[in-house]
């Protein structure tokens, strides 16, 4: 009997049964109210996550797509954007930007560190750009990147802050009006564990003003194209949306919202803690600064001696858990736990325990139930507080 | 109760009960042989569907989302295209390729007019350009463009031939390799009656070429990306793609070649001619030229003194059917039956009461039951046949 996987990789993410059959169930025809209802439904509790009273466009594509909407919409070529590289999503920022022809100045720092927002403030002192372009969630090292404090920054020498939100909105703390945010790009298969296929986008009234002028070419992605169909009576997409993944995501909010935005965050936070201190309890070193507002994502080097892509793909095959392999520069030397979405506590005793097996035939000295029991300790220290 | 909509419109179209389930069912993770088996499979398939031996790409996007992929990877700022204006959709072509900068050549026919190889002969001898942007079934008039003719002219003259057959693909003949066709984009959503949400993207070796020296801009939507991570040993999106629709895609692949296309593109031209016989026997006009060849929508003149918007919103409130309203100058004159994809004969038949239903309540002097039987006739005739 072949069971579905059991993804552990920072998404797609579970989907939940309510997600499943909402996106198995007759589609709504894209044109007037039954379509309408559900964008507004999607669109308004979007805007509570986001933290914001701006629009949010949903566009179907893939959060990359998304994130070039923002660089289409927001300039013209030639434009200069300041890029913290720290990981694979970063570099994707560059490519992006460079793609489009805009002049990409970058601060590089090792892997896993991160940002320095007195970094950027010297950098942008010293040469302003028209916009910083940030990843929150940096899901190739698990680091969260301080975007309150990179966005005073950039707010303070008058640079547009674009952030690549798609692995963190939901999952960590995000306020996209109070912290001064003008672009967050967001996507639907991770913290909200609904299907992939829809990326949301937030402007500011500051970006839309950027939009004026933004000479970039663009079409599919025209945010202006999306503004004039949202404020429809009956709202729409300009084109013809992924109707089957809006209703799922319709549905992966409604149980988020049964929880509420607050405890999900406690939740996403719990379970990375459990994650993190059953890695170190198997002598694990973990990856990445700032570990502790890390929720969405555990990079954990492979041990001595073991290559991490082969504990990777011997979890896969032995127990069907699917974790992330390392990328660009951490390709064999790191594995990453996913922790953000619909993931309960037992989810997460599982995949240690598969861990701690799998370890152990690879030949690492693993004392069996000892990342186990440093999750049960975290979570029974919930119940004891 | 309330019963999901009846969708008579030319896409999305009605989606069968094996595609919703494969689409609610577990996602296999995009990396690894699951996801590379499903994408093979569905791609395999394809390749058969457009009559090609060349890669299909599959992106996550709407239609028209594809049609841009093939401006922005054929094309560099300023170059010449030609583009037959007949309707919405050739229209879209025109806004696309001056969105990015390219010199846009036309001819504009009255809607509802089949373009004629002579004209595009005569224009491209007296002014070459690079590409001519054509659409196979232009949905907005119901009338299946002479694509095969108008590529060979186009070949003839040395000029690119991309086509637009998102409401063609797998409901009218179309032979990519055959009729030296370089670029055709499709969509799931339409003859093969998968969800909304992936485009499919056919590029033959002179497309590949021209793409090499092509610079307009590009990231999400670029072709040489798709093309690496579809070589891998487990074939990939390069971006997290809309799994779930792509799963509900092979299940309705599946269901299609069950039949097969030839039987397929016969049921097309069946359930049309009942469409189009049931229509005559009411009285009504139909719109658009070569009605023998319009296997995917048909438009109907509304009867004298009534809105055809009306008609659409009456069907849709009293019956739940959803028809097409007009488009363009056609808005108020003329309404659209899609009848291209998962129909059966009987689905056209209640679709066509419904209609008799309507207009008698509207005031139009209906013969009941007369577009029903002329369909019955078409459907008899098959069997005495």
């Amino acid at each position: 009997m072949e069971r579905p996987e059991i993804i552990l990789a920072p998404g797609p993410t579970p989907i939940p049964p309510e997600v499943y059959l909402a996106q198995g169930s007759p589609l709504v025809y894209h044109r007037g109210p039954g379509f309408g209802n559900l964008m507004t439904e999607v669109a308004e509790r979007l805007k509570v996550l986001y933290g914001t009273t701006q629009d949010v466009l949903l566009m179907t594509a893939s959060g990359t797509g998304g994130l070039e909407s923002a660089i289409q919409n927001v300039f013209s070529p030639g434009e200069e954007v300041f890029v913290p590289l720290a990981g694979f999503f970063a570099e994707r920022w560059k490519q992006l930007a460079e793609a489009h022809g805009l002049l990409v100045r970058s601060i590089e720092y090792e892997w896993g560190r991160r940002v320095r927002p007195e970094d950027v403030d010297a950098a942008l002192a010293e040469h302003p750009v028209k916009a910083v372009l940030l990843t929150h969630s940096e899901t190739s090292t698990g680091v969260i990147q301080p975007v309150r404090e990179l966005a005073e920054v950039a707010n303070h020498h008058g640079a547009l802050v674009i952030v690549d939100v798609v692995s963190s909105l939901g999952a960590v703390p995000f306020e996209f009006d109070a912290w001064g945010i003008d672009v967050a790009v967001g996507g639907s298969q991770k913290a909200l564990s609904a299907s992939p296929g829809i990326a949301f986008v937030a402007v500011s009234e500051r970006a839309w003003r950027a939009h004026e002028t933004a000479s970039l070419p663009r079409y599919y992605f025209d945010w202006s194209i999306y503004r004039r169909y949202a404020a429809l009576k009956d709202p729409e997409n300009p084109w013809t949306p992924a109707i089957s993944v809006m209703q799922g995501l319709r549905a992966a909010l409604e149980l988020y919202f049964q929880d509420g935005p607050e405890a999900a965050l406690a939740r996403h936070r719990r379970l990375s803690r459990a994650v993190k201190e059953g890695g170190k309890a198997l002598g694990l070193d973990l990856f990445g600064e700032g570990l502790e507002d890390n929720w969405t994502v555990t990079a954990v080097r492979a041990p001595d001696g073991i290559d991490a892509d082969t504990i990777s793909d011997r979890i896969r095959a032995d127990f069907g858990c699917v974790l992330a392999p390392g990328q660009g520069p951490l390709k064999g030397t790191v594995f990453r736990i996913g922790h953000l979405g619909y993931y309960s506590e037992l989810d997460i005793i599982r995949g240690l325990a598969a861990l701690e097996m799998t370890l152990e035939r690879l030949g690492y000295p693993v004392k069996r139930g000892a990342a186990v029991a440093a999750a049960e300790g975290v979570f029974q220290e919930d119940v004891e507080g």
